[in-house]
Formats: structure tokens, sequence, C-alpha cells
């Protein structure tokens, strides 16, 4: 909110937001800025302050007018190079991944103390526990910090954290062998090997739609050529993978199976089947990314279970559970594959940092992981009742049935002008663009349910919704 | 050596240790295994013993005979999928880097529990210290790890380390702000954002040559097209490089300027201005990767310190002194490239691992880093000294002038066939093809100082010249 009070002029704090907001890419490049009118009305200022801060922000450079067309967010001025004038190789182009990564990066920005409903992982509190530091005290007081660290370690991963996650992984119903799964910098890492090693540039790739930005954009910047498919209740639409497979000839299919993200749908048997039967038929590999399957049921339809690794390949992380700086995560996939797929990982870092492996093996031996993990889907339980409660008081519809630590929800407006609104008030929201390859806008957004509980921010979320 | 008493044959036993080197990949795809007579001379055993050897290694697919030419390791056989029996997509071309990785493989392969002329470290014993166990405690025990651990942290990486990095580069006159300076996941991590994010598939990309095995793989495995500029004792060759520059228009060059790897020479003044005036005139990036700083004098010159970061990237890791397994490394920048590059980190990785990062730069801040690398600096130059003068009495010549980490040693003998001898004796080499960007065998080969002041290596070792 714009304070008449302060030192600052209320032109002065509305440009300098506008700015913040484009430097952290909360405001992508490309993105219109309200009309004088409508801003006006909203900050609840006269339009020649809107005028004048508009002003300001074309003086720097951060956005330019269009003919009868308003103010536009400007793409950032190529890089310079001080001492010839001339543009560093590469650099421009070097830019072309940024739309999708734009609102990933907003999210990593601390918009507020207000509990965030756009955020991807539990709220810190949920989080907090003892038995991760003891464990990093453990593995680090004893001789054994000597072996492993000052030597590059074991290519594959920890030996000890591999065995834990066979054993896990067989609870799952998916058999891999140790020596069959390789460590990683979280499960964004194991994504991006996998990506790495099975593809070439050019390559076409199926990815379900809607579904997480990160994996489009790493494909984007990876020059793939992305095919989205609608995911359904039940899985992905196979209509369109047909044809898909016969006009494209895919190399891979990324999928969520279970707790899809943002939809919270759970893969049908019936589904996995008929995938990976068209898998086998058309030539292709599957990663599945498991992200969610500690807050899931065992019992819950993976594909990696059903074909047994052939052409799947099992990602998974502890981020949603554990930490999400820690960065551990993994894969599992055929034996064939795990030489090439290692040699990426050497390329890329070498090895792993097994200080932080050996403590999480501790972890998940002794069950402290098994019981936060259970604390963790009580809480969930709890919060999401709460939440969609709220939720369809405050008017919204759910697109998908609320199940996991998502909601995927209509609110009946443009959840990219909604999302610009509530940072006015502290929250960021995640609007459904941000999870359509094309950044399609729309009335969908994403809420976290643990971080959606507060009426406080209901109530706001009411009353804008009300005035759009 | 084959024990001639064992409870498995001598034939059992030759074509084990085979099988066991191609497993490892310390016998390369298309490798050549010695001839029947000189591995019978070589092992003290009868021609007949190798001949059913070789036979056994025949049966389990992993040589194969060309006719009169002897025998070839096998390129390992395509990836299958059990269920279909037809390849799965992208297996076997995903394996085309395998060649440059293969003896990087075998670098992480516990040969024997002799110390290790091959290796690229120091010794575990020197690294031994119990500041960084101490480091790591001290940020665990408080209720910071939660703040940092429970959230995904700074995309950037740690501010704490990034502010101690900013003082230490501008020590060596290379001067970043911490917000132009990005952690990663080692050193290598560094070098393959840069990668990544500079060039894009057939780009032409200048490395030295010699030159680090794991940079020529990862350039071939983006699809880059590399063009190898000779390494002379003041820089690269500069009528090589202004010829390439001509020809093929290269977007980036990759130099170890401090105690190149594997020659051990620093780079000139002279040739590093001439490098710059080059990287001007034809528009390239350059970046440094500065891996042997910490046992580097500061004054050592330095590309990013003359052209102030303007055409050039600074590349820096922890692995050569505190421990390799930790895996921080850094990148600074242009400010201009920052946003590009963070983007490749955010999509390869997300964040790095905090707890790691704030457990350095406390190191780095009490002062235990700086003490602990002159300690290193100091046995390094009495071990160098003892090695030097061991090698020259084995007969070996000094192709560089002995500096830094490794020795650049001419044995007068092809060194991939004597480093297959020493591995059977239990000592693991570099030979010079593994700094090769076409893997072109010679009598080079490249010695850890560290790592050979053992006068029984160096007996073992010239016995085996003599016999060659």
């Amino acid at each position: 909110m714009l304070l008449k009070g302060s030192t600052e002029s209320l032109t002065g704090q509305l440009s300098s937001r506008f700015a913040e907001r484009i430097r952290t890419r909360l405001l992508a490049p490309g993105a219109r800025l309200p009309s004088v009118r409508q801003c006006a009305q909203e900050q609840q200022v006269s339009p020649s302050t809107v005028v004048a801060a508009y002003d300001q922000l074309l003086a720097q450079g951060l956005v330019e007018a269009r003919k009868n067309r308003g103010f536009f967010v400007r793409e950032l001025a190529p890089a310079r190079v001080a001492d010839t004038g001339r543009r560093p190789p590469a650099a421009a182009e070097a830019r072309r991944p940024i739309d999708a990564t734009a609102l990933i990066r907003g999210m990593f920005h601390k918009v507020s103390d207000k509990p965030q409903p756009g955020m991807g992982v539990f709220p810190p509190e949920w989080l907090e526990s003892t038995f991760m530091p003891a464990a990093v005290r453990k593995v680090t007081s004893s001789r054994a910090l000597q072996e492993f660290s000052l030597q590059y370690g074991e290519p594959l991963g920890d030996g000890g954290l591999r065995r834990a996650l066979s054993k896990r992984l067989a609870a799952l119903s998916v058999h891999a062998a140790p020596e069959h799964i390789i460590t990683t910098v979280g499960a964004t890492h194991a994504l991006d090997i996998v990506s790495r090693t099975l593809l070439r540039p050019g390559d076409p790739v199926m990815v379900e739609e809607p579904g997480w930005a990160v994996e489009f954009a790493r494909l984007a910047a990876l020059g793939m050529r992305i095919l989205p498919v609608p995911r359904h209740a039940d899985g992905p639409d196979l209509e369109v993978m047909a044809r898909y497979c016969e006009q494209h000839q895919p190399k891979l299919f990324v999928s969520v199976s279970v707790f899809h993200n943002p939809t919270g749908y759970c893969l049908s048997p019936g589904s996995a089947h008929r995938v990976l039967q068209l898998a086998n038929r058309h030539n292709f590999h599957i990663v599945e990314d498991d992200t969610y399957s500690h807050i899931a049921p065992e019992h819950a339809t993976r594909m990696c279970a059903l074909d047994g690794l052939q052409r799947t390949i099992h990602v998974g992380g502890f981020a949603k559970i554990l930490a999400p700086n820690w960065r551990v995560g993994f894969l599992a996939a055929h034996p064939s594959l795990i030489e090439p797929l290692l040699d990426t990982k050497l390329l890329q870092t070498l090895t792993t940092p097994a200080l932080l492996e050996k403590a999480l093996a501790l972890c998940i031996e002794q069950g402290q992981l098994r019981r936060h993990a259970e604390r963790i889907k009580t809480w969930l339980a709890a919060a999401r009742s709460r939440s969609v409660k709220l939720a369809l008081n405050a008017g919204c519809r759910f697109a998908a049935e609320p199940a996991g630590l998502f909601g995927w929800v209509d609110t009946g407006v443009d959840t990219d002008a909604l999302a610009q609104r509530m940072l006015d008030e502290g929250y960021l929201l995640a609007p459904g663009s941000l999870f359509h390859a094309g950044r399609t806008p729309g009335t969908l957004m994403r809420i976290n349910f643990a971080t959606t509980q507060d009426a406080v921010f209901w109530k706001k979320y009411g009353e804008l919704v009300r005035r759009m």
C-alpha cells in the first residue's frame, strides 16, 4: 500500500515499486502495466501521480510506451561490453529462456513475512526439526568425514544413501538396485541429467500441461521442441499423445504421475498402462518425477512400478519434505542407461556432496524421515480442508478435486493481473500462465494448501476479485 | 601381479583383471589389448594362458578380434529394452562422450592403497584438518540452519560466502562485487554453466592443448566444435588462435592461466594482453579457470584482472585445497552476464546447498583456509623438489619447468601402454593422451608432485620403462 505520510512522494513510491518488480522479474519483460486510470483507481491516487510515476520508469529505461496500447516492461537491455561498446557474443541469445524463468526467479524473492499461497514448498515452520542438524553433526563428528570428503567420493553418490533409497523405492513397488541409482543436486538436477543424456537439440519432448514451468524452461533452453499434452484427472490425454507420436516421433515424455503439479491429480492404473503401451509402440522414454511421493500413499500408481524401469526413469527428491536447500535428489534407471547418465553427472558436477547424502541416509535409516512425513501428512490434510472451505467461501471453484499439496483453483478473473494486485498487498500468487508452456493467461491459479489457511488473505483476495 | 598359488587359475586371474579394467573403463572402448606374446612376457605366463584368457573375454563379449590386428575392447553393447528387444531411443547416441570420460571415470576408482601419481588432487592426509568439520558443526548448531535450509535459499548462493569470495578475488586483483558472483557445485559446474549459457550446439570453442579432459568431454557432449590451441610456457599459441579467429569465429576460449593443467605453466603478462586484444577484435568470451589459485602466488597474471571481467569470466573452486567432495565452486562475471548465467544455474539445480557454503565462508573469514593453504604450499614445495629428483634419476625429462601441483614428464615410451602396465602394479597414471582433445597417444604423462615421492614407485617405473 502506498503511504501518504511517507517522506517519499507517492509518485516515487509507485515508480520504485514497479522498478523493484521489474528488477526481480515479478513483472516479466513484455508485461503490460495497468492503464493510468486503472492504476490510479487501484492505488487510490490521482491519475497525474501515475503519469509521473510511469514517466520515471520510462526515463529509467524500464518500460516503453506503445502507441494506443499503453506501457510495457522492456526486454532487458542487451548486455554491453563497456570497453568496446559491442555486445559480447551470445549474451542476447542467452537471454532467450528468460521468459519462462522470470516468474520462478520471482518465487525466490521474499515478498513479505505473510504466508505465501504461490510458494511450491511447505512453510519453514512445518519443516523445522532437530533430526537433520543432529544427523549432520553426527556424520561430521567422526573420522568418517575424512574418508568421504577428502576425495571426490563415489561417482554414483553415497553408497549408504543409495541403499536406503533402494529400500524406500521397493516400498513403492519400484525395484532398483543401489547401483542403478544416481544421486543428484535435487530432483531438478536429476531431470536435467536425463534431458541432457537422452535428448539432442531439436528433439520433440512431450510434457504435461498444465505442468511445472522449470521443466518447460529447461527443455526450451536446451533447444528441445515442446509438445504439450493436456493432463486430465486420470492421466495425460492419450489421443493427443498418439497424434504426437504419429507426427513427431517424440523421444521423451516428462510426467508427474502422483499429486501432479499444479492439479494434484493422480494417474489411474489404466492410463499408466496405456501410456506405457504407447511408449513401447513409439519407442520413447518416460521420466516420472515423483517429487511428491513423501506425502502420497505408497500404493499410488507409478509407471516405473508397472514397467520395472524398462522405458521409465524414476526421479525423486527431498525438497518437499525435508529442506529445500539441502538439494539432494536422485534418479533410478534401467541398468543400460546408468553409464551414460553417470557420464552426464560427471561432466556437470563431477560428484555430489557426500556430507549431506550421508546425513540424509541416517535420517532415512533411523526412521525420522518417515515419522516426519507422517506428521506433515496429518497437518496437510487438516490445512487442506480449512483452505478448501476458505477458498469456496471466497467464491473460488476447484478445477481439480483437492488433493496433495496444491489446489488448482478457478478465480473467474485474469490471474496474471490478480497476481500483480495481490503483490501490492504482500502476497505472491502462482498464476495459471506459469504452468503453460506458452504462458497463456487465464483465470486459474495454483494455491499451496499449507500456506492458504489465512483468513486475512482470503478476505483481501475476495475484495480484489470483486473489484476486477 | 598374477599369483601362481591362488585358487583361481592364471587364465581366470588374467581374464578377470582385463574384465574389471574394461568394466571400470580403465581400458577404454576401442583400446587394443597387448599382443599374446607381449602379454605373456609381461605377465610371465605361457602364451597359451593368455590365449585362453582372451578367449574368455571374447566369450563374455568384452573384446573383439580384428583380423591380423589383435584384440580390441568392444564398444559397450547398445542398451536394450528387455521387454521389446528394441533399443530405447537415443541410448546409443548418449554414449558418444564416453571416450573422453572413460579415463576420468577410472580416476574415481580406487586402484590400490598406494599413492597415486595420476590423481588430480592432494592426498587425503594433506587435506585432513579439524576446521572444516568444526565449521559445519557450528553452522548446524544454531537456529541459523532453519533460516537457510528450510527455504530454497538465495539463487546466487550464500551471501556471506559471496562477500568472502569478493574479498579474496580482490587480493588477486580481480574485482567483482558479491552480486556478480554465483556459487556452484564445484568449479566443474561453473564451467558447465558458462558453456550452456554462452554457447549453442555447433559453436566453435578454443581450448588449450594439452588441457583438462573433463572440459573437452563436456564441450563435446554439448555438441561444440573444439579448436585446440597449443599451450606454450608463456601462454596459448597466438598465431594458431588468430588463424582460428579468422576462419571459425570462435565464441569462447577456455583457459587455465595459472599453474596450467597438466604443464604447470603460468601465463605471461604480455601473452595475457595479446589474448585479450584478440578477444576484443574477434568478439569472443574467455573463461579463466583459476582452480589452482590457492597454491599460486597472488600476483600471478590473470586475464580477469587485466580486463576487469569485461570479456573474461572467472571460475574458481576448493577441491584442490579443502575437500574435493564439498563441491563448492563459483564464477564471477560481468554484471550483464549474471542474469543469464543465473537462469542456467536455476534450471540445472535451482539453488546450491547453503549449509556447505556457510561453513566454507566461516573457514575463509576466520583465516583457517589461508593458513591451511600456506601449509600445503610449503609441503608441496618440498614434495616437488623430492619428486623432481626421483623422476630425473628414473630417466624422465621434464617437458615443462616443474611448478605447481603437476609435472609434465617425458618418459620416452608410450604412456598409454605404460599406464596399463603400471596398473598391474597398483599405480594409476595419467597418460598424455588424456590431455589431448583427440586422445593422441604419446610419451608424456602428468604426475602429481604430492603423490610421487615414493621411491618404490619410481623403481617399478624404471624397471618397466627399461623393458618397453
